[in-house]
């Protein structure tokens, strides 16, 4: 068993709230960026290529809070993909070094280049297979 | 029966991504809007007060994409507070014209001036018995 | 001598920060809000093409804070135009009831279809000239 | 001359608009950033108390757009304090590889406890002398 991809994100003062934690619509996007650099790790987004992530629409999201996160907290975002149907479920846990802060996943539809629905690319299928075949 | 609570939010071009969409961590702003409105309307949340509406933690939250939204839009966010033991839930439609963007809700915790777990005010929940009794 | 244009912003929880204002970053936003809404109003901005706000390229930017805002406060963002050769620039300030909150300015290139500076359009011109003239 | 301080900033998608390109309100992020890494290698902002970031008020800001930048670029921002008077101005410097996007300052006010303006503490005047004495 592989260990989880992640990616880090040091906390900016601009995340936070008046509440003086990090405002709940960043979680998304710490979403966001473990998903994306889960995607380019696998070949799946070209950075160069911005419709590339384009391509990959969101369906839903989900997430829940444990715990608050805080100005210059360092987070790791693990996520995980699975295929379903023609759809592709993330799942996400994010840590504050051992403290559980904030789990959730995002369900997407592979898109046309003229944004129809489509079935996952052969080579993401191919991706998602191999990680929890 | 009465008609929902609802706020106005015109899409801004800072709200839309290289999809050309509005990007979706922005709908849980829009929710965000729409129950602070609420709450300001029923005198739970004052505006001279932010620790008002910080008082609300954020537990949990879902969105459903049904349509993208654009540059532009006017969107029509509906709203609607649920008391359910010692959370309270908010269920959100966000309609442009006639059609349904997307759907969603949010649980809350009260929380004290310490932010430690409470019950919900006295106000709030005869505020949310008056609207769901 | 004609009132200025101005747009109407309620401050949302989820601009604020930390600090229990509103985030700097976010009145670049309310300029460009006022900025669209009166490109709009004088039919230069068309809310169903996006690429209409975007053939207008932020060259530079200024702002400059005055008093903070709070959560919950209604700015009034005024904005005037002026041509200056090749380029377009605004100026804004931004009120909370009395009270001069920020002022600033933007200076915008017009841009071709495919991203290349040009002038201003014949239709740019003429509205900045009967507003300045 | 040492060289200088610098933060990286892998450009996300959420931080793109509808022009394909980062939406210019970003870089003041960017700058704040680079300037509050800078202030914590210094010794002058502690992450775990985010009223020293508080302490920190910005009073002006300027950014110039070079080059627009794209979703995946790497970005380096450089980053410079002078002391000048009883404020301090930051100077930054956004490069993607060599290519020059975006330059700016920010103008701040130390302030107090209360959020009075006050002079930049000793520990500040100090750092910024030895870089720029």
């Amino acid at each position: 068993m592989s260990s989880p991809f992640f990616t880090k994100h040091l906390v900016q003062f601009y995340e936070t709230d008046s509440m003086g934690i990090v405002h709940h619509s960043n979680y998304l996007r710490f979403f966001e960026e473990a998903r994306v650099a889960w995607g380019h790790k696998n070949g799946l987004i070209d950075y160069q290529k911005p419709e590339s992530a384009a391509r990959f629409a969101v369906f839903s999201s989900q997430v829940k809070h444990h715990l608050p996160s805080f100005f210059g907290d360092e987070l790791r975002t693990e996520v995980a993909g699975f295929l379903e149907g023609a759809t592709v479920r993330f799942e996400y846990k994010i840590f504050c070094e051992t403290r559980l802060i904030a789990t959730g996943e995002t369900v997407h539809v592979a898109m046309t280049a003229d944004l129809k629905p489509t079935r996952p690319s052969k080579e993401m299928i191919a991706v998602l297979r191999s990680e929890n075949g």
